[in-house]
């Protein structure tokens, strides 16, 4: 197997090291700083108790990769982006290849599944920030974190298991799942509060926020009868192989919402995430105006190219009550 | 009720045209040469008994527009527009009102909802084409076409009594349905065949493939439990106000999406027509390889920037059979 890694953040970054210094080829597809940064002197990877620099090729479009029968294509961009990358796999003359989606939310399989006919859930646990062009860190230890998947939209086929078998002894810990999408809606639970984090910053207290949210999703969840996962700390697999640590002289920084808003990308991936619960909310009568509301506020943020952590508990109370 | 018609092709042309005739005010969001000529001259609508040039305002973005609580949002662009138009209402302001999606495929419904809480499905049934810039014309009298519409997923609302209201006695005859989705799902059948046409041309005879792809798609409604009404030309309402006919001095161009090609628009509907086939086979078990096919084959035309009918029967059963 050869791993095409698209789109090489934190997520993207984390997956290529892992696959690296397990022997796996990686070819990475990257833009701009991010691109040169890795061709130069190649990506270093910490975590709490790890400091590697580790090369492999980057490209960055598709087109510049001969595609081979056994490469395994990794979806690392967020989901605002995948119609896109799509398009360029396309044009490259991807077809039968599987193709894995690492990204949150669970709207890419459908998207890559009206294209290709090889697609597969991946939920990610494991937090990551992209720190600067050549340079991504992890919070874990002492596994970079673990991997669910398989094919969606269930079951799991051979290119499941020869992508266990490469992230096997590897800082990632791979799980074949015949649900991995339940996985998947688990995690969107936790990521319905990346929103808050972007728009008060971690210092602030959002906890009963991310409850109400939360607490919103899973009566839709009832209601739509999707069965979900939880993959939070509760998730006992954490304990032996996801602690949480500091990285020396790395401050923490916010989440990936938190991280297009500090870079200014103009786009959010709340469309996504709380307004995934507020789709499913309108389709089966259940009303969640909290999802709502942070699905509008995230359009906002990024609309205005407003910086992380730019708005007062006070003020999100007010609109909220607006 | 005020329209706000967004896209002024030929669809949005044909409503605007409907409504203006009929007393509504209307706003019109259109672009480029389009708006200019609108702005200039109004618009020039020709069908087989009709011939008329209205007036109504055109701008150029939502952000000019001051919303009103009882404005109805129809959009008529193509699918693979349809969310950055969203954007655009999202940061004009809107919220509450009506959005009507009057456009081909079954998607755009779902990507409206997850941004905007009031969403109805709307089948066109209304050939018409865009001839030049302040021209559109339509090929059905007495009327211009017929609309089934209701709220979505399923339903209906005092809004859309309040277009049909809109509608009475003009041009377009309304229908409100508690299944607007199953006229959708049944006019999707007939799109299918959109791409044949734009590759071969409308002198090659396709009804072969047309039907293969149709019976593919039965095969997935049925797996999928998905309700479907015939609104082909077996639709007995079509007798009464839709019987096609000539435009003096007008040749009959092709449908939607080998006017893409033509306009060398660099995208086309299919993903969101074949594509759609394909996704719901996928999901459910059922093979679609000619939808499969065409859907490829319309991303590499617009890629490639094929004119329409730039393709033999022979090479296209060849690319089938491959």
């Amino acid at each position: 197997m050869r791993a095409i890694v698209y789109g090489v953040g934190a997520i993207g970054g984390a997956v290529a090291t892992a696959l690296s210094k397990n022997g796996i080829e990686v070819i990475g597809i990257a833009r701009g700083a991010q691109l040169d940064a890795i061709r130069e002197n190649g990506l270093r990877m910490r975590s709490p108790d790890f400091d590697e620099r580790v090369r492999f090729d980057c490209v960055s479009d598709p087109a510049e990769i001969d595609f081979r029968e056994d490469d395994a294509i990794l979806l690392c961009m967020k989901t605002q982006d995948t119609e896109a990358a799509l398009e360029r796999l396309r044009a490259a003359g991807v077809v039968e290849q599987p193709i894995f989606c690492l990204q949150n939310g669970v709207e890419n399989e459908r998207i890559a599944l009206r294209r290709f006919p090889n697609v597969h859930a991946l939920c990610v646990m494991l937090p990551a920030s992209f720190l600067e062009p050549g340079e991504v860190v992890g919070w874990c230890a002492p596994r970079f974190g673990m991997f669910d998947f398989g094919r969606y939209p269930s079951g799991h086929d051979a290119a499941d298991e020869a992508l266990a078998k490469a992230f096997e002894g590897s800082m990632i810990e791979p799980f074949v799942a015949d649900d991995a999408m339940a996985s998947k809606y688990g995690k969107l639970l936790m990521n319905l509060s990346n929103i808050l984090q972007a728009a008060l910053g971690r210092e602030v207290d959002y906890k009963d926020l991310s409850e109400r949210l939360k607490a919103e999703a899973i009566a839709v969840y009832e209601a739509a009868g999707i069965a979900w996962k939880d993959v939070s700390a509760a998730d006992p697999r954490r304990d032996a192989l996801m602690k949480t640590g500091e990285v020396p002289d790395v401050p923490r920084v916010g989440g990936s919402t938190a991280q297009s808003l500090a870079r200014g990308a103009g786009s959010v991936e709340t469309d996504y995430l709380n307004g995934e619960i507020s789709l499913l909310g309108r389709l089966h009568g259940v009303a969640t105006p909290l999802n709502d509301a942070m699905t509008r506020l995230g359009a906002r943020l990024a609309r205005d190219g407003a910086a992380p952590a730019s708005l007062e508990r006070a003020e999100l109370d007010a609109l909220i009550a607006g």
